[in-house]
């Protein structure tokens, strides 16, 4: 992006510090790219974080997540609060992935100095779509801007995942996405603190508040009964065990848990983004109230640890080749059956650490940051 | 599901090998859960690998995967075939999202004893949602079922993943999915080799297989030109390189290479099913012509190397719970800044590589089949 040669990393920080665009553009690749010093970029600007709040922006495909962003961005530019953006929805139009028209309405917001958007390459299983996305968002964080906005499409379980990484939760939905929405909701209120009925001067949106708010008296453990039976859904989470997990581990306010507000939008026209700001505000104080935050925070850096260590230990696996050559010999007898990938890769990690041992003895532990 | 008490590896593979439907559930709960002896059992299982076609079907939520996938089933029963089906889509009825109308006809199919049908829970980003789902297939292939179906709903990169552990995947497109699938297509257009029009008989269903075939005319090279710009699609694929990287591992045809055939069905009338079972014959038989089912499969083995291997350092680091309570007593200095992720990362991998050379000299190499 800046055109420039390599630059050092110790360069590169300090230019980021000053906060030259162009470094974060930078510092955003080499997180996207999962590039050798980007463990060593995170660690330098660890101590930057935390200034920031993370607001995720979830739903399905066509939802109008991206516009409501857009506005979302807009209502904090007046305020004077600078946003920066990382988007990971392959629909969005933040990815090149949306109409022409729409394209336009982005760059628009794009030409703001105070707005950065970045999306996010999707990207297999190996790179680690939650982790690239939690790096980018703290890229954006120690750069200093006062939120930053998480766009994802919520139908995967990575893109739930990648929600659980934010603050504050919001889920956006409308009233014609229909039966295959009503079916997605289970997962996603597992993670939503706020919901947004978009769109919603159109037909169907009151019943899909009202459907939302039963949902989550349910949840509250209000009595169901006297609903009409076409108003019963199925209120499972996707994972329940995890569902339990999260609120045993999150502290009720003094005034009792939160309870996720249903909140009506027409983006397009911007109705609604004033009662979303607050009702974003007034999430981010009982977070802070109840100590949920610092208890998000932790989990935060806790998976932090854990993405380094595993990343460090399969970076090791793979580095320079070696042990990608050696299983593609083994590929034969694999197919012949005469070998079973346990097997192999039993071998392939003995072949590893006897590698390891041997090449420990002359290196320095830092040759990793070259 | 069996009630019975533990058994060993061997009896459950002896049990499995005889075809006993309860080892057939209670591998596939291994392997779900991740259990200790799972890499020990897909051993055991590998040498009876590779006689099923696997059959991957992949779209939107609502496209109507899941009664395509009953139909062709049905279909490859009066054929005298057997059928195993992993549903790995949230939304879809053999997990239980659905409609009780819908799941009242799967509970039909499921009566037949020629079918087995298992929905996985999904999981986080450790368990790994393509590898698991891979193994299920595995399992089921293992057991003697001659075709696996398995449903993804085909939004989120982990879908995408999974649905290329299929042999051959069907893209399945409904005309009202709109603007949202509209651009959903650049993804889905990677990994097709047979898409399905469902839903024919509904307005637009004409307009959409033109699209498609423009599409893949594109794909192909044909001119595009003298179109009407209404039909102009974006025809980027969501990874440009992976794309590139999977037609030139593919060998062509001595006719050309395969040009992904656009079907109309109404799977709720079994309309088009006919027509479909035929493709995907006519796609197998492509398949081992050309040598790209040996291709693809190959791939499939090196994946499950990777997937082993990675999966054992993991297990090594997290085993026994010794680094997570180890981690945790260092989220207060992380969370003061006074260490940054990176360095207790690398810290727990030291601690941990202590331990694992302690313990070695204690335990033999087997233990981990206990």
């Amino acid at each position: 992006m800046t055109g420039a040669g390599e630059t050092t990393l110790p360069t590169l920080v300090a230019e980021f510090t000053a906060r030259k665009p162009a470094a974060l553009a930078r510092a955003l690749s080499i997180i996207e790219n999962h590039r050798a010093d980007c463990d060593a970029l995170l660690a330098a600007l660890h101590p930057r974080l935390g200034r920031a709040r993370r607001v995720g922006i979830t739903g399905p495909p066509g939802a109008g997540k991206s516009t409501l962003a857009m506005r979302l961005a807009a209502r904090w530019r007046s305020d004077g609060l600078t946003v920066g953006i990382v988007a990971v929805d392959p629909t969005s139009p933040f990815t090149g992935g949306a109409l022409l028209g729409d394209r336009i309405r982005m760059e628009a917001v794009a030409l703001d100095p105070g707005i950065f958007i970045r999306s996010m390459a999707t990207r297999g299983a190996l790179g680690g779509l939650a982790a690239t996305t939690r790096e980018a968002a703290d890229v954006l964080d120690a750069y200093g801007f006062d939120r930053v906005l998480i766009e994802t499409v919520g139908v995967g379980q990575s893109e739930l995942d990648i929600a659980r990484t934010a603050d504050t939760s919001v889920v956006v939905l409308v009233p014609e996405s229909g039966d295959s929405i009503q079916t997605m909701k289970a997962g996603l209120m597992e993670i939503a603190d706020l919901f947004v009925v978009n769109k919603a001067d159109r037909p169907g949106a009151d019943r899909l508040r009202q459907e939302l708010e039963l949902m989550l008296g349910l949840r509250l453990g209000l009595v169901y009964k006297n609903v009409p039976s076409h108003h019963r859904v199925d209120l499972r989470p996707l994972n329940p065990a995890r569902a339990a997990r999260r609120a045993a581990a999150e502290p009720a306010d003094a005034g009792g848990r939160w309870t996720p507000p249903v909140l009506a939008a027409v983006a397009a026209t911007g109705e609604g983004i004033d009662a979303l700001a607050s009702a974003l505000d007034a999430h981010f104080d009982y977070l802070g109230r109840s100590g949920a935050l610092r208890v998000r925070r932790r989990q935060r850096l806790r998976e932090r640890v854990v993405d380094a260590a595993e990343r460090r230990v399969r970076s090791r696996l793979w580095e320079n080749g070696a042990m990608q050559t050696w299983l593609e010999s083994q590929l034969d007898a694999l197919e012949a059956g005469a070998l079973t990938p346990l097997a192999v890769a039993e071998a392939l990690l003995a072949r590893s650490a006897a590698r390891l041992a041997e090449s420990s003895t002359e290196r320095s532990p830092d040759d990793h940051r070259s």
